[in-house]
């Protein structure tokens, strides 16, 4: 794991994809991993893989909160500890698994790969407004790294281009715009967009008077790794009322593989809001950030020399700050590490 | 492209491969590109990524002579400079496309990766025999390194055990034939097979008289880096008189990655003419020439010690060519490029 | 070769499966290889690979017992010697084609990679058990290197978690089994279990009085590189009396690639066997050495640090000793090789 950051909160999935009795098993951080819900309703993070003969776990079975190998039968508990040896005889002290501390919070699962003196609850990103019964929660994967799904979300005026089709953008942005970059105490990095006094949108026209302007903010905050929730407003710039309500969502990518993304969201339900994600993530950015990805083709971003815009100021920022803890985090240890 | 010899022209594509208004994207020596005709009729090659996030401008769209990238909008110009920028503001000077000449010659387009002053559209090859409306120009891939099939190309002794069934060839080259290599000055090598006093092919002994003899030649002419043309004619021996037209093909290579080639040729219209193609090139060549690929998996041609036959002279005299204009290019600039 | 065991006898594949008047095809320790019965009756191997421009000699054809090379149709005897050059010629002299003494054995082909004064073909392990026509020669691959093979037979506690719905395994091995790690003068190493006064298993009950007790052995003998044999017994604990015939099974494993294994093996007739064979072969151990393969990903064994317990006893015994096979010949060549 050394290419990433490791004092920090990933999140390891939604807690209503962990299985009751089982596990959910997934590559995170390029190790792969199994989820557990313990007994007493708390997690823990267990490596996929046993260190007797390197068989992944997933492969065994799970009995009360430990997981029994399936190849030769050792069972570990929730710390990792080696609690069966199907002998009969004393389980081996020196057969551990690593295991990592999960937190619930707000419907995520979130864990700490770096030194667990450091991880503190609080510094988890506030996502309460996504608790609700309305938002479904949702997964899929990125063939992309995890830092290019950021700049796409760090880069708003990006729908411009390439969600013309998904969500009606129609220039606005680009002619009415203007763009607000902010650090907070806590790491966090907002890009904001304010549109003022704009065309409204084509869907939006029959709910407006004729010739009526619309303000509408696209506020996205970052937090490291790759931790992001975007807040949108949209009001009739005569009254400042609302012409829908304000959206909150989450945009959470974990790293999967150097070349791989676990992307974390909500949605609505129903057909139409299926519709929208597929359209505008699936067939819009992610064949755009994944072209991208092929394109570096492993080369280092900074190695090929980007030409920056002003746009990308609040992506770069949080690369920066990305690259600061690597490197803090890099003189913080033994170099051999 | 440091691998290549660059100041070569390499053919990188039909000229009616490209479309009006649009775009033939293609990878070429191992980098993407975009081919243009511009509203003038001349042709541009621009390095199919965007300076700004490295998106392809292939999934972006033309205007005019423009070409505009999908992921954020900038805009680039025939030369590779940029033009447009989305808000409204000045283009960012240091935002360019890689660009490179290309010229059309006898409805192939040439294109030359190295240094623009050296190169000169008279040392194209002539290839003025193709442009006939008798000539179909087709394009196939080659999972193998360009130079194997030059060697393929460069030996047509190799007809004799590989295109028996295409070609209905029968072991005349190997008892009446005599090779003849040559040089000339523009840098064309020449392997001639000229088979004389030879029994005729099957098909051809309707034509003939009981016991007639025919006359073959079979001229091959390469140019750097892999610039074929395939020059053949059948006569009787008795009469000096063809027996079918003399015949003259492009066999232009131009290399995709390391691993692949493009494969440019001509042949007759109609179904007879595909079929012999498909099992020929598809059926014949094209796994031979793959099958040496993978059996090298990477290794260098001469360090795998191949054991040289007096066949494979022009063969031979080609490579050692592109490793002297390699070598020489590779002394003539500075060590880090 | 240079990562294997030269001086070591290694299956090729069964006599059977070399057609008459054709060859075997078949990768082995990493390069591709014909095995051809020759006209007397014996066989040779001779790598696929032309020496003059690579082309896989399996793409040729067999004349007798030469093969012609079908690019350019230089032809070689059994012992790799240029026996055939189509324009009339002398054969080239330089080129040869590498060729190893195969021996056939108890219906196994065997080869000697290393120094051929070496090769005694006395040392070849015995397998005269598995000769008669009872026995099914089979053959099949697993995507894991060859020592994780190894692993797995030479501890077979793993057939109490594997193979419980296969084998119908109860435990009796975990409660009553006595492991016993024996070494021979000829190299042999013997991983014995004897389970003692234990239940019977589940299939096995209506053929024993109510309350009846079992005595079974399950030995297996290894001999480098990965040459095993599997003896099983079960007997009446009261009377001694066979409940079953004593069976004999090869599992011999040679290695195709670093990450693949030939697993030569026999099986009885019919579609019984055959669905037990795919039971505990494909479904239960397939899927579990090739995740420890994967999961390894690459990296040494011993540097991944498994934790070894008493029942590994055997599999360590095994690896040490190519380990030294290994370090041996690699002292008594010249480093460069």
């Amino acid at each position: 794991m050394s290419d990433y950051v490791r004092n920090c909160w990933y999140m390891a999935g939604w807690a209503d994809e962990v299985p009751d009795g089982g596990w959910l098993a997934r590559r995170l951080l390029d190790q792969p991993w199994l989820v557990l819900r313990l007994a007493d309703g708390g997690y823990t993070m267990l490596a996929d893989r046993c260190p007797h003969r390197f068989a992944p776990l997933s492969l065994g079975e799970r009995v009360g909160d430990t997981v029994r190998c399936g190849y030769h039968g050792l069972g570990f508990d929730a710390a990792g500890r080696c609690v069966h040896e199907p002998f009969g005889g004393t389980p081996p002290q020196n057969a551990r698994v690593t295991s990592l501390p999960v937190i619930e919070r707000h419907g995520a699962l979130w864990f700490w790969p770096g030194d667990p003196a450091l991880a503190d609850p609080a510094t988890i990103a506030d996502f309460a407004f996504c608790t609700g019964p309305e938002h479904l929660r949702a997964h899929f994967t990125m063939q992309a790294n995890y830092e290019l799904v950021t700049d796409n979300l760090m880069d708003l005026s990006h729908a411009e281009f390439l969600h013309k089709e998904s969500f009606g953008t129609n220039g606005t942005l680009l002619r009415h715009g203007r763009q607000t970059v902010l650090s907070e105490d806590d790491g966090a990095i907002w890009n904001n967009w304010d549109i003022t006094q704009a065309e409204p949108p084509e869907w939006a026209r029959p709910m407006l008077g004729e010739g009526a302007r619309i303000n509408q903010t696209l506020h996205i905050r970052w937090h490291a790794p790759a931790t992001m929730a975007l807040f949108i407003t949209l009001e009739d710039a005569a009254t400042g009322q609302p012409i829908v309500p304000a959206m909150a969502n989450p945009h959470i990518i974990t790293p999967e593989t150097p070349g791989s993304s676990h992307y974390f969201f909500t949605r609505e339900h129903g057909p139409e809001a299926e519709a929208l994600f597929r359209k505008a993530f699936i067939e819009e950015d992610e064949p755009m950030v994944e072209a991208v990805h092929r394109q570096l083709g492993g080369e280092d971003f900074w190695d090929a020399r980007p030409v920056v815009l002003p746009t990308d100021a609040a992506a770069i920022r949080a690369r920066r700050r990305l690259m600061q803890l690597r490197r803090a985090e890099a003189g913080a240890e033994p170099p051999a590490d």
